[in-house]
């Protein structure tokens, strides 16, 4: 379909969509049509859930995660214990862990990963924090809980160097077969690892 | 990962986004924490789109097309030939029509199709209005550019005896394998009407 012809409102509107996660030309212009067919204020709405995530919106200052204070519901929260530590990439990998409901302890959101491909270096996560916070605080255990990638591998590996003066104990999450997954149509390398990481049935 | 815990912003947000074509809530959650995640403002580059959009672009008074003002750029282009008119489902059924170079006539977007089961009747369609144009003016050929579908099928119909009293010549769009397409590959209905609607090779 190309821009021929489009509105230039409609076109910078498709345009902009189209740079978003999992979007190409077609999607976004699906969607920027959808929002001017409706007789409803959708757009309205939108505008106002944008707004307010751009204006209420802000990272934790201990530890990153989204707040809509200075400190986010979990640093806030009397009754976590502050002496284990879990570090992840995203406030969404945060999410994934807290609703498992296991896990009591703090947080640290890196930002990302490490990934000299795409000009992430040390620098552009947030490690000075959590350096600060292994010197100014007592953690027993720190959970590496990053991705089991190869950058979120690289990632614990460098948090684990940077942590070894402070914490004694350093764990990352067990690597095997998700639940309900099948043998036969798991990864080879998913496979390796549950079969290495076996444990005794009785 | 639900709600758990979200930020009310967040939630919120998400919820909205869930509700967009093409979107789950996974999806939602990823383009929402894609914004979060910016430096660069990207939101406020997405409400200031969306506010364009929703501030200038309206319906063409005439033909229903997206404007930016009372009248789209076809209608009010003086070259386009007045005596052809092409009527289509939606303003991006208009879009790929033009983007073929061939049609040089007028359009008149209908705001959707028949679709009982939707609640979607003829007086939700711009087909009084057509009637009005169709009355007032004196156009030598109708094309009925709906959707090849059951319900594209059925609004064509209905147009076409609306249509009547008022144009000769009306006809609709040619069906058969579309290019690029392999007969190994295509539907039994659209090689049927590609096998009853062959022409003359030489």
């Amino acid at each position: 379909m190309g821009g021929l012809n489009l509105l230039p409102t409609v076109e910078r509107a498709i345009r902009l969509f189209s740079r978003f996660p999992g979007f190409g030309r077609k999607s976004a212009q699906r969607l920027v049509y959808h929002f001017l067919r409706q007789q409803k204020d959708e757009i309205g709405q939108l505008i106002t859930v944008l707004e307010d995530l751009k204006r209420q919106v802000r990272p934790c200052m201990i530890c990153f995660n989204l707040a809509e204070s200075d400190k986010c519901v979990i640093c806030a929260d009397p009754s976590r214990d502050t002496e284990i530590l879990c570090v992840v990439e995203e406030p969404q990998d945060l999410q994934a862990i807290e609703s498992t409901h296991l896990f009591k302890g703090l947080y640290h959101v890196l930002g990302g990963h490490l990934s000299p491909l795409d000009n992430v270096g040390p620098e552009e996560l947030h490690l000075a924090q959590l350096e600060h916070r292994l010197k100014n605080n007592s953690f027993r255990e720190l959970i590496l809980a990053t991705n089991p990638t190869i950058e979120g591998d690289a990632t614990a590996h460098y948090v684990a160097q940077l942590a070894q003066p402070w914490v004694k104990i350093m764990t990352r999450l067990g690597l095997g077969l998700p639940m309900g997954g099948e043998l036969e149509y798991v990864d080879e390398s998913t496979l390796y690892q549950a079969l290495a990481g076996r444990r005794h049935y009785i």
